[in-house]
């Protein structure tokens, strides 16, 4: 079986995406990031899907003292409106630090793709969610590691970046992904708040597929 | 004051790297990595040659467990023969992932370059260190941050990228930098090796610079 390094967060993208690679027959290496987000809890359901999906997972811890987001700083207020601009929860160079991690993970035991949930459609407008973030780090990549090096580059798939989000879902239902346990509100309460950009596309994504979100009570 | 982000291993290249961007004018962040390197000592060797540069540091706490690399790996021996391939010390996807934390702390900071110390003439031929990679990089992490997309992309400067070690020891000397505090080999004991490709090159370049290396007895 071809070794695969997935992305996961714990929420509904990232978890599509795996049981999509794991039935694309890849041995499936999850990648599991504790950055100091406020929704931590995301963490929980990112190893019980992996689980689930009987694939490895490793948590990589990292810091980001210099926060610079309202994920990490809980002085900055999560917006509850869509903006038609970054948002205060844009994470600095996130997706490049963790496909970054990717990438080194992947060299190392010889996995030949990685798999991000990254989409360009719902999604709340970060630049490092779009096609010409994820080519252009694909190609640097190929160009600074030993295994792009040696004529044999990593490549980055993309299976969701241009679904809506109640596609996806109607994907990952077909797929069995256990919707229950994941996690995607920002704020990381007992309950989703309703309210952030994360929950609105989540909702909107369960309504228009015509389908109860199982971890909301309405 | 301009801000820059000045990524510093404790070795002769980032060291002449961090005292240059000073000399130009720029308010120095320094970034520091503990990635579980086996010569740990460097770390001690940045910290203070930070200080003495009067620049604000950060170390930044990476775990890469799955290691891949003699740097990382005991079990792996060092090299003492310089080759004509990507050496065992090559860690997978190092200066990848110190980028990203970079461009993750630039952004944060408002910093509006990043300076790394790579060269591509007297190294051990890690990919990571070619023109060809950090021009890519620079480019996707332009599409890929807040900072970018906004169409102020932050640069990657690279001053030592073309010159031999003699060059770069030459010119650190010009600058003031405190070459006895440096360290250089990969074996992290408690005097060089000697025999390590970090060792060669230097001793290769304080040779021909007609300088004694501070660090050496010899």
């Amino acid at each position: 079986m071809n070794k695969a390094v997935i992305l996961l967060s714990g929420g509904l993208d990232s978890a599509t995406t795996l049981y999509f690679a794991r039935k694309k027959g890849f041995s499936c290496h999850c990648l599991i990031f504790d950055y100091g987000q406020r929704h931590k809890k995301e963490l929980r359901s990112a190893k019980k899907i992996a689980d689930l999906a009987h694939s490895k997972w490793q948590v990589v811890k990292i810091s980001l003292p210099w926060k610079g987001s309202a994920l990490l700083d809980k002085n900055i207020k999560i917006q509850t409106k869509l903006q038609n601009i970054i948002p205060l929860t844009y994470v600095p160079a996130r997706n490049i630090i963790f496909l970054s991690f990717a990438f080194s993970y992947a060299e190392a035991i010889g996995a030949k793709v990685i798999f991000i949930g990254a989409n360009a459609i719902d999604y709340s407008g970060y630049p490092d969610c779009r096609p010409l973030f994820l080519k252009a780090f694909e190609k640097a990549a190929a160009s600074g590691t030993k295994t792009g090096a040696e004529g044999r580059p990593i490549k980055i798939l993309t299976p969701l970046i241009d679904k809506t989000k109640s596609e996806i879902i109607k994907l990952g239902i077909n797929l069995g992904v256990p919707y229950r346990f994941t996690w995607s509100c920002y704020k990381g309460g007992k309950i989703p708040c309703g309210k952030c950009d994360s929950c609105r596309f989540r909702g909107k994504g369960f309504r228009q597929a015509g389908l109860r979100d199982p971890i909301c009570k309405q």
